[in-house]
């Protein structure tokens, strides 16, 4: 049976199940979320409104056997930044979408009353029912009850407390095969699906086929060899990131200078070393957690860990390079222990930990708490979790917080928070996170490949040559990869490697029956951009918006690097 | 002596008097104010940074005996819009700074550190001195301490508790002629003076001449004498102003069904009578107030007041209709006395009254407090003062407030508060709301002369026909108005009496020996609006922000009007 759009309007509590319109037909992940948001939500909306949609969509290779192409698309009009936005993450949700047929669940519409929804998606449609015991709960008693009921098989979409209060910095939480949360991390996606009252979204796939069908079989399982050989033998992707997870880049980009140490007054953190991924790997080891995880299943690179306490109990997993950067270089805190503890809060409550962990050192430069203060960081991550008046505004993101006490040194494009790697130091990312249609975001466009971990070549990070085009080239490849439900760190090897491209288009083709080239990727890159850009224009945004903060021009130590882009040369980025 | 403009560098803190240059000589008010802005201040810059500019500026007529001509205009870059902003005020200081030949006073820079400052300008140039015995003071405090010192003559302008933690929407405060407090209120400018660390101004004219000089004697007085007539004949500027001050409106606006009740719920409040105009009247005269009150020497029409409480000890004054409406109709509170406390508390934190009372409205609507409850408001007001985590938040503003707590139904156009005239039952005042440079205010537009008092003709306000043209005349001419330094409300006499606005050209022509015409006073206006207009587009706002709020899409009682202009037709605005 072809795949369909499941579409559930939360206005009236109806659903319908449509074809997908032929345009579509070729488009997954972010190229379909991004399309039906582009062609179906007016750009002026209000976010929280009841014209804004909510869109979910597996990649165009999820349910495959392909290496880890599990992850899912989330796409809205973000009350974050008020720009379109996707967000992408692993879980189980993308592959039992992808088995169930369904191309796309879409959310409109708004209920009226106060009252909190749940929605149960099988492959006969959508049931609608009132939820009120889990109301309040944080995203882990809503797994927790979901296993309990006989559901651990069933995919999970939950928000916490933070996504029912609608705010900025909420998130939305996928369950992953262990009963263990990924994040739909960025932009307030979580606030959309509060404004629209759905708690959660159980995925029964009971009676879905147990992978997608595949046009050529075996053309698929040589090139998914193919293709997974590129990913084991590449040094990041194959080893890197399994030993250490993606903190092992603590060192490395300290190392650099570019690791943004206090709200970004330097790029390095004298205490680098004990927030490291070495340092993380060397205590899991020790305590018998786990140093490999995969987020999703057919996961070869397994960055993801279970980290546990001196007891052996588990306390985080997906614990993250970014997440890691903000609470200790940014907010100067080195205590793994206590990052770890806040990284579980987080996830519980459902706030993307980049922009909450940013915001609390935004809080430090207003004084609410002293840089280094680990327990008041915890104290002010409950205020958030209880929804005081403090907590509301930390809930807020960094950019409300910094309006709130009048601050000018506040780290963010479009008011989304700039992630870990400082534009100073590193001209490539300054660019992505001026110029990529999402708000500042390190994966729309990661230059760190190229600047700092020479993959796919070298442009010197401290120049300004050349950043424009690596930014503008690795964002559309990126706009591509986040299309076909593949994980963003396969670029390492695609960058690298000449076998891996061409492998994920000959699984594409082998999968739809199509005969698409390695030209026609790029090219659904460049229209999935365009369409992005085109959204936000209408939305309000000039190239006025693609600016870094002014306190950039500030030197920033070890190489007193600033930013130094003329508006001109920025804007360049959109000319193809 | 020719006049002069005095500069000071709040980074360094120097002081520079330079020679007006030919380009600003034929302007003041706002025309100066935002051509200083537009020439000096980068549009995307931070509006708390050290790159902004804060520019005071008497009006073309301000020092001279024409009536009502001693507005001070303020403009910046405003925290709280991110467009170019221009306030006026009554007070002193607008007379002040004419007579001393001060064509405009600007602040730039920022100091490193956390201290405040305190100026003094004389005709020799400014004092930068340390200060620190005032900071934390409300502004009647400030204006006590000068008065002890032996500065009653001395103009005063000052921030309170709001701007010193460059809360969005804190106002400049101006001394007016018994002590009081008149308000730069709108745009939160309050804030751009604090981040300069600027606690206050004092101006010593000491030695300055009484009146500024006039090119022809004779023919000032003639026209001066016209234009009082004009005012004094005419029945808003003559008459009902004075007798009820502003908040006459509350039930000629109830009446037509436009005043917007419980946030924008409807357009009639059942209480409307215990906050009129005719019930303070009575009040004040019963208790032995004044009904009449200037806020400047040279006013004829006495729309301020003295309003004392039960005992006959003064509260406040300057008691206006737009805080009436917004604590009154807006948040269900219906007891003037508390209104008239409210009132004062916000002066004297320093607050615009008009973002504060919506601000407290939409924290109603988010639950924080009940709509109709006056002592929760003013526990609310005390929270802003103390500057307690949700104080922050509201005295942050509409905007910010609503998305702290993640509503819709937020009542801002480029995030300032709509004021007190529903958009959908009077549309001309809808359209103002869209398209002035400003943020949604009434001043800049003042349809309601046309749409409902029936000045200068009548545009039904209901139908959507006329209503672009109206409100393009009248920000034009309001455009031009501010620019002399007369206050606003003259525009009623202007509309309705031919003499008027020739008497004003002539009173130009008389006090600087040109030779304008009516023609040409239209073109400042014309040329005032497209530099503002030319700076928010370099800042990075598009006909996308001259929208407002989707809520507006719901009918308004007891008309079922709705907002139904097309985006087109909005924009047609701009076609001039």
């Amino acid at each position: 049976m072809a795949d369909r759009i499941f579409r559930v309007n939360m206005g009236d509590l109806s659903v319908k199940i449509e074809d997908v319109p032929e345009a579509w037909q070729g488009l997954g992940g972010r190229a379909l979320t991004s399309a039906i948001v582009a062609a179906e939500v007016k750009p002026t909306c209000h976010p929280l409104g009841k014209y804004n949609k909510l869109v979910f969509a597996p990649g165009l290779l999820s349910g495959t056997r392909a290496a880890n192409s599990g992850r899912l698309s989330a796409g809205a009009k973000s009350p974050l930044t008020g720009t379109i936005k996707e967000c992408n993450a692993g879980g189980t949700a993308a592959q039992l979408f992808a088995r169930m047929g369904i191309k796309a669940l879409i959310l409109e519409g708004m209920p009226a009353g106060d009252g909190f929804y749940a929605l149960k998606v099988t492959t006969d449609g959508v049931e609608i029912k009132p939820e009120t015991e889990l109301v309040g709960a944080g995203n882990f008693a809503v797994i927790e009850a979901l296993e309990k009921s006989g559901g651990k098989d069933c995919g999970l979409l939950t928000i916490g407390q933070a996504g029912e209060r609608r705010q900025l910095a909420a998130n939305i939480s996928v369950k992953d095969p262990d009963g263990k949360l990924r994040s739909l991390g960025r932009g307030g996606l979580g606030a959309v699906m509060g404004a629209k009252k759905v708690k959660y979204i159980v995925i029964d796939a009971a009676g879905a086929p147990k992978t997608v069908p595949l046009v050529d079989e075996e053309k698929f399982k040589a090139a998914a060899k193919t293709f997974a050989r590129a990913l084991l033998d590449h040094p990041v992707c194959g080893s890197a990131l399994g030993e250490y997870g993606t903190d092992v880049l603590i060192n490395i980009v300290n190392e650099v200078g570019a690791l943004p140490t206090r709200n970004f007054r330097s790029g390095q953190f004298d205490q680098h070393e004990m927030i490291s991924g070495e340092k993380m790997a060397a205590m899991i080891k020790e305590r018998g957690g786990k140093t490999k995880h995969g987020c999703h299943a057919g996961c070869v690179m397994q960055c993801s860990q279970v980290f546990v306490d001196r007891d052996g109990n588990y306390v985080t997993s997906g614990f993250e390079y970014e997440t890691i950067w903000a609470m200790g270089a940014h907010c100067c805190i080195d205590d793994l222990d206590l990052l770890a503890q806040a990284d579980s809060i987080m996830d519980d409550i459902g706030v993307d930990s980049i922009e909450m962990s940013v915001t609390i050192g935004v809080a430090m430069e207003a004084g609410i708490i002293e840089f280094g203060d680990g327990p008041g960081l915890l104290r002010l991550l409950n205020e958030v979790k209880e929804g005081t008046p403090l907590g509301r505004i930390l809930g807020s993101g960094a950019a409300v917080t910094g309006k709130v006490y009048g601050l000018t040194r506040v780290p963010v494009v479009k008011n989304q928070a700039i992630p870990a790697y400082d534009p100073r130091s590193v001209k490539g990312i300054g660019i992505t996170y001026c110029t990529t249609t999402m708000g500042a975001d390190h994966t729309a466009g990661y230059t760190i490949a190229t600047n700092i971990l020479k993959c796919g070549g070298f442009v010197d990070p401290l120049s300004k040559e050349g950043q424009v085009e690596l930014s503008r080239n690795l964002q559309i490849a990126t706009a591509a990869v986040d299309s076909t439900g593949l994980c963003i760190f396969v670029a390492f090897a695609v960058l690298d490697n000449e076998a891996a491209l061409p492998a994920v288009v000959d699984m594409l083709n082998a999968r739809f029956g199509t005969s698409l080239t390695v030209d026609d990727v790029t090219a659904l890159g460049t229209q999935v951009l365009k369409t992005e850009h085109a959204f936000n224009q209408a939305a309000g945004f000039t190239n006025a918006h693609d600016r870094l903060p002014e306190f950039f021009e500030e030197p920033v130590p070890p190489h007193n690097a600033v930013w130094d882009f003329s508006d001109e040369e920025i804007d360049a980025f959109w000319n193809f």
